[in-house]
């Protein structure tokens, strides 16, 4: 693979800026987001220039209790439409549908009556084959799909390259390489970048990047994976995510140079928005207990009750992580 | 240049980590740490394996007035010595001196006699003949010697060039690669960090990096440009430092590989002092203002009134700092 480098001062047409802000950040709330919120954010993704936005699960609500979550968790064309309208826009419009957790031959309807463009299918290593049946799917129903696979950090090599080369021989239009755990550095970056932009080149698919802040590297891992290739890049404002969270569309659109891109709707939601959301107690972001999860490549679970709880007694948290599982 | 990049898994005898919490940090409080802070700092650093701890400047006591500064501005030899004694231990200790702002001729006495073994000398690109002379008498004094050039992200290219011919003629033993602004970018690192080692490998230098955190990238610019090949870096506990603060020294130790290095005693550090200097409202670390001085490439003092100010009134601010200059 040659790195596709572009200069800093040039822009590469293929970059797609993709909003997960809902998604993401409704792990944080459980999907309980005010309606004036969503509206704005849709709002101002458009202006900012988003090319995607998602705005949340598809979950099946058979296993999902609708009382427990916001409607986001669920994803009813309704719902959507209520905020969309006909989304008469430049910006798309996604949905994630994790593998065992949708009723996607029930709950994922024609595209003609969708308000859904994009639909990524977020597995694990070992729910390939389930993950290209709801491709399969969602390909036959008319929409665009990527397949985002988790906890790649604990995927063995030779796992991954079967996993890529099954992936590729499916219609799905993109492979999103996800640092579930924020705890990959710059250099691995690269290297899984490689290996999913070879498969992609031989099968015309594009990669797409999903990065996690826990040892704050996100925006640089996302701008790493960029420089080498990758044209999907997940954002989300003020990087409002699960634990750590996520690479911040401020940062990333301070970052781009196609002119398409604004960064001043963000700003402009930031201070209306996500500044009383922070000072009202919803709390995501870099800390010492996330710094410690990613840097030890676990699951951030630990470190999300860690912060919950406020502990600052850093050193025991670190000997807990190194004595547990 | 070719990159002398190791593996994940190896770690380069060359990385030397240098703690510059008192220095970078007494920025944020006019050096006015307790020597209870001072003490532990030392004894913790030396327990984590640090190789370098700075204490602070050497400045002018005609240019600095004494009541508004702390000790750490000054540096004194017996402040020092009250803090290491006789320094029985494999950490060297390192001062700060800047162009035009220390009595170098009368301050910085014969390394026989001091407590000091690294000065490093701060200076703009404009003014490295006097910072030349100011290492031609520290050599002459017995020290080891840095040269920082100060904002280079202002500096013309053929400019530095030239700087670097200067400096690498001088007998200076290594040079450092400042982002004073945060402004940089993982690519532009790789880029000066060739120029600069280019130089250093011509003359028998060393090449350090200081990385400020503005856009969350002070911790990927430190990896990115050690992966480069510099071997000197920089970092503070929990980053603190002017403004957006520093590289962390928790981050760095929990991604170098040499077993010398231990992240407990910073963890143990980050407990007793920083989380009570966070809670007394000692304030530093990336925020939106930051990000917005960060990317536009500016010095942060119009960053740092407005996070004094607690400002998030993030469109005007932004607004302000395209007008400005």
């Amino acid at each position: 693979m040659e790195k596709k480098k572009g200069s800093l001062l040039s822009f590469r047409p293929d970059i797609k800026v993709v909003d997960a802000t809902i998604r993401d950040g409704g792990l944080v709330n459980d999907f309980r987001f005010t309606e004036d919120f969503i509206k704005d954010l849709y709002k101002s993704n458009v202006e900012a220039g988003i090319d995607y936005m998602e705005f949340g699960y598809k979950a099946s609500k058979d296993i999902f209790d609708e009382n427990e979550f916001g409607t986001w968790k669920f994803c009813d064309e309704d719902s959507i439409r209520n905020i969309v309208g006909d989304n008469d826009t430049d910006m798309k419009i996604a949905v994630m549908a994790d593998v065992g957790r949708c009723d996607y031959k029930k709950d994922i309807i024609s595209r003609s009556d969708s308000a859904i463009d994009l639909v990524r299918v977020a597995t694990y290593i070992n729910t390939i084959p389930a993950a290209i049946h709801m491709v399969e799917h969602c390909k036959n129903m008319g929409y665009e799909t990527t397949i985002n696979i988790m906890a790649i950090s604990n995927a063995k090599e030779s796992e991954l390259d079967e996993a890529l080369e099954l992936i590729g021989q499916s219609p799905v239009d993109g492979i999103y390489l996800v640092d579930s755990y924020g705890s990959l550095y710059m250099e691995q970056i690269d290297e899984l970048a490689d290996k999913y932009l070879a498969m992609a080149d031989k099968y015309d698919k594009f990669v797409g990047i999903h990065a996690h802040n826990n040892q704050q590297l996100a925006f640089a891992n996302t701008i790493a994976a960029l420089t080498y290739g990758v044209s999907y890049l997940d954002a989300t404002v003020s990087g409002m995510g699960r634990g750590a969270g996520n690479c911040a569309s401020e940062q990333l659109l301070s970052f781009l140079k196609n002119p398409k891109y604004d960064i001043i709707p963000i700003l402009k939601f930031l201070e209306k928005h996500i500044v009383p959301l922070k000072e009202a107690g919803v709390t995501w972001g870099y800390n010492i207990p996330y710094l410690i999860t990613g840097q030890m490549n676990r699951h951030p679970r630990s470190a999300i009750a860690a912060t919950n709880e406020k502990r600052t007694d850093y050193l025991n948290f670190f000997l807990e992580m190194n004595d547990k599982d």
